[in-house]
C-alpha cells in the first residue's frame, strides 16, 4: 500500500468554461453575467437577478411582471407530493426534506425534453418554499397550510408560509437581497456537483436533488447556522470577545469567517451587514447585533480574517423570526437560480465529466479460497 | 462573447487518489482491490464482493455468513417509505423512484455520525431491491408485496420479489455474476458525483441520491436498455446485419459498443456474452441470442469497435423475465457498493471537491434601469 498523496480537490483545475458568473477578480468581487453584487443588490428584484442567470439577460419591465406572474401561479404541490411531505417526521433534517420533495416532483412533473428545461426551473424556484414551509407546520404543528399566496416576492412568499402572514416591507426587502447574494457562486460544490449530473445528460430534477444534497454537508452550507449556534450562546460583547480568544487558543474553527477564494473580503459581507444592523434596530435587539461586530472585531485584529457572506445573515435571518435550521434550506431557494443555469449552460456545451484517479491500491493479487482464509 | 473552448470533462486529469479500483491498465483489465474480474466473476459470491469493496479485504467464511445474515435481516420497507413509494405513479421513471426512496430513506435512518458509515451502506445494499419491487408492484398492480424474503443472495432476493417467487438456481447465478460485473468502476460520472458530495462532508443518502441521478443520464446508464430496444426490433441475424449496416451509414449511434477508456476490450463483456448464450438456451431462444451475436459480428468486421457490459447484459436480463426499464435499477443494487466505498475513501482523505472554472462571459456591464431596457 503506497502513501496517499493528500487530497487536492482539484483547487485551481479548470473543469470548463462558464459565462455565467466571476468570483474574487482580483481578491474581492462578484458578478453575475457580468453585473456586479453590489449593484444587483442594490438596485434588482430577485426575480429580476433569476431571470438574468436563467435566461441571460435583464428583462424589460414587461418581461418582469409576466416573470412575477407565472411564478405566482407556479407556487401549488401536488396532492402526492403533500402526501410525501406528510411522512417525513418533524426531526428530519431540513435538507433532506428539500432533496426528497424536490425528487419526488421529478417523478409528478418528469423532464421529458431539453426544451422544457426553463419552465421546470421556474417551477422549482416558485414552488421550493412551498415545500419546505408546508413540510415544516405540518410536521410541528399538523397544519395543511394552502402554499398559494398573492405575494409578488419569492421572498416574501417564503416567510408569509413560514409565519402565516405577509411580511412587513423591511423583511421582504431583506430577504429579496440575502436572495439575491446567495444566487450564484460559479463551481462550488453543489454547482459543480449539479453539472457532473448534467453532463450525463439526467434530467433537472436530478441534478437540483444531487445539488441539494451537496450542499447539505457542513464544508459548503450550514455556516450560517453554525455562526448562530456561536453568537446566540453570548451575552455582551465583552463575553464574546472573550470566548473568541479562547476559541482561538484551542485552534477552534470560527465559522462565517475566510473563504478559499476571496483573498481581501467577501463582497456580499457588507451588504448583508448593513441589513442586519437596520433590522437590530427594527427589532429592538440589544445583544445580538453588537456580538456580531465584536467577533467581526476581533477576528480582523487577531487573525486579518473578514466576514464572509455567512456571518451577518445568521442575524439578519434570526431578527426576522427564522427558525435556525431552516438557514440553510433559503440558501436553496436562492442558489436553484444558480445551479440551473450552470446545468443549462453544461448542457449547452457538453462531454460527460469523467476525470481519472491515481491508483495507491493494492498490486494485482491471486484469488484465495474462502476456507482458506 | 468569446467563443467557448470544447467542453473536456476533466478527461485524463487525476481528481484524486484510490485504493479502490483499476480500469483499463493495458488496454483491458479490471480489478477491484486487486482482484481480477474475471477471478471474482468466476468464484465469489456478490455479497463477498461487496464485502471486499465496502470493508476492504475479502471475508473468511464465518465473516461471510454473518454478513449475509445482517443483509437479509435488513430488507424490510418502513411504513413511511412505503407510503411515499404509494404516491409515485406507474408511469414514473424507475430510476427516478430509486433516487426518491433512498432520499426518503435517510429522512428515516439518518446517517448522524461518520462511524455509522457501514451499517448505512449495508441497509441501502439489502434495502434497494425492495425500494424498487415494492414500488413496481404496487403500482402495476396494486399489490403491497412484503419485501422480507429468505433468499441468500441479493440477486436472488431481487428476482423473488420481481415474480413473486424464488428464482432457479441458474437465475441467481446469472444474477450473482451481473451484480459483481457492475460493482465498481473508478472515478465515472456517478461515483464522481458521490465523491463531489462525500466532499462537503454530506450524509451517506445525500452522495447515493446524487449517484443515482447521475446514473440516470443516457450516457452513463441506460445503455443496456437502449440496445434492448434495439435487439428486440429484429428477428433473424440477417435481418440485424442489414439494420446495423444501414445505421452505421446513417451515423446513428449504436448503443453498447465501445468505451471511454477500454481501448481492446471492455473484461465484462465475455463473461457475460456466455452467460447469456446458457440462458438462451435454457429458455429455448431462437432469435435474441443470434441477433445480439450477428450485431457483435458486424460491429467488429466494420468498425473494430467490441462490445462493451451493456450489450449482453440486454439478452441475458431479457431471458430472466426482467422488464427493460428495470435494468439500470439493477445497475444501482450493484453499483451502490463502489459508491459507497468512494465515499467512505473520499472521507477518509478529504478535501472539499471545488474546481476553477475559465470565464468566457461579458465584461463587467453598467446596471440600466428597468424602464429604460
Amino acid at each position: 500500500m503506497v502513501n496517499q498523496p493528500q487530497s487536492t480537490g482539484l483547487r485551481g483545475q479548470s473543469a470548463g468554461s462558464t459565462e455565467i458568473c466571476t468570483v474574487g477578480k482580483s481578491g474581492s468581487g462578484l458578478t453575475y453575467r457580468g453585473y456586479d453584487i453590489q449593484t444587483l443588490a442594490e438596485n434588482a428584484r430577485f426575480e429580476e437577478v433569476a431571470y438574468l442567470l436563467l435566461k441571460g439577460a435583464l428583462p424589460t419591465q414587461q418581461q418582469l411582471e409576466d416573470y412575477i406572474a407565472q411564478l405566482q401561479r407556479s407556487r401549488s404541490l401536488p396532492s402526492p407530493l403533500k402526501k410525501v411531505l406528510e411522512q417525513i417526521p418533524s426531526d428530519a433534517h431540513p435538507m433532506d426534506v428539500l432533496r426528497t420533495g424536490t425528487s419526488m416532483l421529478g417523478n409528478l412533473e418528469t423532464e421529458q425534453r431539453l426544451e422544457e428545461q426553463q419552465r421546470h426551473a421556474d417551477r422549482l424556484l416558485a414552488v421550493t418554499p412551498s415545500i419546505l414551509n408546508y413540510w415544516y407546520r405540518y410536521s410541528l404543528y399538523g397544519e395543511r397550510i394552502e402554499t398559494e399566496t398573492d405575494d409578488i416576492s419569492v421572498g416574501g412568499h417564503f416567510l408569509h408560509l413560514l409565519h402565516g402572514k405577509p411580511a412587513s416591507d423591511l423583511h421582504a426587502r431583506v430577504m429579496n437581497v440575502s436572495l439575491i447574494l446567495y444566487a450564484e457562486h460559479e463551481f462550488n460544490a453543489s454547482t459543480f456537483t449539479a453539472r457532473v449530473c448534467a453532463s450525463t445528460l439526467s434530467d433537472l430534477h436530478s441534478c437540483i436533488t444531487g445539488a441539494i444534497g451537496s450542499l447539505r454537508g457542513p464544508l459548503h452550507g450550514g455556516a450560517n447556522e453554525a455562526a448562530m449556534e456561536m453568537i446566540s450562546r453570548w451575552s455582551t460583547p465583552d463575553e464574546a470577545e472573550r470566548r473568541i480568544l479562547e476559541m482561538l487558543e484551542r485552534k477552534d474553527k470560527i465559522m462565517g469567517f475566510g473563504h478559499a477564494i476571496y483573498r481581501e473580503s467577501d463582497p456580499r459581507s457588507a451588504i448583508i451587514k448593513e441589513w442586519a444592523r437596520k433590522l437590530a434596530d427594527d427589532v429592538g435587539d440589544n445583544h445580538l447585533y453588537a456580538v456580531s461586530e465584536r467577533v467581526d472585531e476581533v477576528m480582523w485584529r487577531e487573525k486579518t480574517l473578514f466576514p464572509n457572506a455567512d456571518f451577518y445573515h445568521a442575524s439578519a435571518y434570526h431578527f426576522m423570526g427564522i427558525p435556525t435550521k431552516l438557514f440553510t434550506p433559503i440558501f436553496v431557494c436562492s442558489r436553484l437560480t444558480g445551479w440551473c443555469a450552470h446545468v443549462f449552460e453544461q448542457r449547452g456545451n457538453n462531454r460527460i465529466i469523467r476525470p481519472s484517479a491515481d491508483y495507491a491500491g493494492p498490486e494485482r493479487r491471486e484469488w484465495v479460497p474462502i476456507e482458506q482464509r
